[in-house]
């Protein structure tokens, strides 16, 4: 049998708990994350035909809030630690009837920033569905995943089709 | 062939605009909305052996940054109105290898909470994530979405599996 | 034997719980709060002394933290509404070798606002904390408390010396 | 006559002054703050008895608002520095009629994080009125103090039952 | 000589301060605000040289931040009231070699969103000026202020040229 | 003809990007902006006669908002870099009809504080319109601009009255 693994945010008698990273020196760290919004073929077919016009507008505004949700990761998630992001960065495609999102972040600092990545493509899947929700409530975000990290004392780690690891 | 949808949310030039909420009288609105987060079986396991224990850290520090995101909605989606909230409300619970996130919000107002019901459960979710992830970082939101919503002019609108809509 | 006290913010296995103010009518809602900062007699002579000069910045800074403070309430405590206020009012007074802070705070909403008026004064008294710890870091914060709450189904509540009731 | 006492945060005219931390080197600082929160012997035997149950709820969500309250320090307090945290910690105890609140926060910057420390335990203490006021809006704050800082210039500083210094 | 003005946000003896808004019933009211930016020649020519590619990456984000601002108002400018807006519209365009940015708010509230108005362009200015930065730091925001607003005791009041009323 | 512009913050299809600073090593960097409220005579000479009074509470609010809202420049302008400030200043004073605001910033970060600057006196001249908004609604921020930065890459630059460089 595995081993159990072990939570760093929940001390032995179940609280919640910020991890110290006061020891640790700053180091160059990123991260990629991705999520997957499946608007269905109408939407999507709207948003392909008006090109620039709809897809423009939708696609940008994601982008953009997905940006500032970033640097507000701090705030939202309770655990997390500030940190001063190097560069955030987000690309937004229509791909079929899904609107893929995929954000990069960098910083210099002493953890990492895949809550900063997840935490940007999940706000920027929010404003896709927001944006697009008079056009159908039944809009769903059907995958909000880290891609890769890279830096730290664990180094890199890279998703895989073989399961949580 | 169906009427392409209408983005309320995009002007015809194809920028970002927020929908005039000034002539609707306020009225009582709810919605919910459901995340769904694989942690893997390993990581169920854990959580389900130590019961009210990390459990419990778990799943109330994500209930409770769920609740405060909700609250947040309108700093987080740039379209998005300021509503003063009746009630926010989380369930979380480990179903199988999946830990199930479940939103009801409420506001007497000029216009409806679905985005607070879907960012109430993201950062729940990512919350989530956050406290596990030192355990396995290829943890998935695997689904975020509007369940339900009630009120307002279009009325009654429930997921069903047939698609968007 | 007395009833044991109800906690409506928790719920019956435990957990913490939004109070459901959507059945309520906006009433007329006030409440006034107290802080009182002991400072020692050599800061208050100091700032006596100065006058307007240095109590004038210290007591004005700290009145306006407490006012925006006020504002930010729901950020700041997991479970409370947002409630847009009608007026927060601070009064700010070096007595003795005190700084006693009284905040007053007024509404028309479905819940009321203690917690507005506790958290003004909380923050105003931190406030003068930071601006007076070079000259001594025993200041000690050493009462904050509701003086009154009007309004709403329970009535008026007022501050008496027979203990908390 | 003891020599007066210097503000540092006002200038010589009486006006609000941020202190300039850009010539000083970063390094290893930590506080340690208290808040006592007098809630009586009722309130006190109900949170006892209930045991997990409603201590849980009540401690546990004034622990999550102390750690994310010190994140938001400078957006609190008018003249604080941003300063990203390594670590907050606070443990919460019920102890006689009183609940105990104990802040820790580690940074390493060029300023300390006294104030942090004392922001984490007043929201803290805030939380367990909010969530205990139902059963006793008498409830009292009747301490919130510093209890150590390590670290900068001025070196280290333990609180003693002398007085303010 | 007229009579002096009179200052709402300042008490007899200089301390600022909120308005009570509390007696007034809540009304529909608007606001528009202007604010313009020199970029200079080169700048604007290379703004509409690329079209809908630089300019709408700048024009499109001021807008948003503008939009996002207007909901922030409270939080930044001490004495102003939360107001739950109905809509916020930001017009931006390229006039000459300058960017004319135009807000649009509308509430239904007890106090007027002459300030959301201002806030808007305010930081969608701020917004030009990042974004094209690069390129001229000599870029001046040259005039924020108010053009309109409507509603609430003292009525329509509307810019003219012929100075402060 | 002159090279035409670069904008380092839209990409080369048109989409609003954040700059990677990932790469730079921490510097000095300060920057010096300034705002300009004209407010009018009689708001001036009502300013200039209560003295200490409605100007202290004016000037010192305004002063104070200016402060904090340097610290949410990333918040609220949607490219920039979270920069933890060593200090910022702010100087408000009475200049015949016009209350002239001069900001000053300093951090040891990886990119410049331009921004903050310009967003403290901004928000600085909007409090000032805030304040005194009741007795003019004609007043108007004529100017906002930097005036200088020092330290990075491009050393420094200081505004002139040549026009945009």
């Amino acid at each position: 049998m595995p081993d159990l693994p072990e939570f760093s945010h929940v001390s032995e008698d179940g609280r919640a708990r910020m991890v110290d990273v006061g020891h640790k020196a700053p180091t160059e760290r990123t991260a990629r994350a991705e999520a997957i919004v499946r608007v269905g073929a109408l939407i999507a077919d709207q948003l392909q035909r008006t090109g620039a016009v709809a897809k423009g507008g939708v696609l940008e505004t994601a982008r953009l809030a997905g940006i500032m949700a970033a640097k507000q990761t701090s705030s939202l998630i309770p655990l997390c630690h500030q940190i001063p992001l190097s560069v955030v960065r987000i690309e937004a495609a229509l791909e079929g009837d899904t609107v893929r999102l995929e954000s990069f972040v960098r910083c210099h600092h002493t953890t990492g920033v895949e809550m900063e990545a997840m935490t940007a493509v999940s706000v920027a899947a929010l404003t896709v569905y927001d944006m697009c929700k008079a056009a159908g409530k039944g809009i769903t975000i059907e995958s909000v995943r880290l891609l890769e990290k890279v830096g730290g004392k664990s180094g890199t780690w890279q998703a895989n089709d073989e399961g949580i690891s």
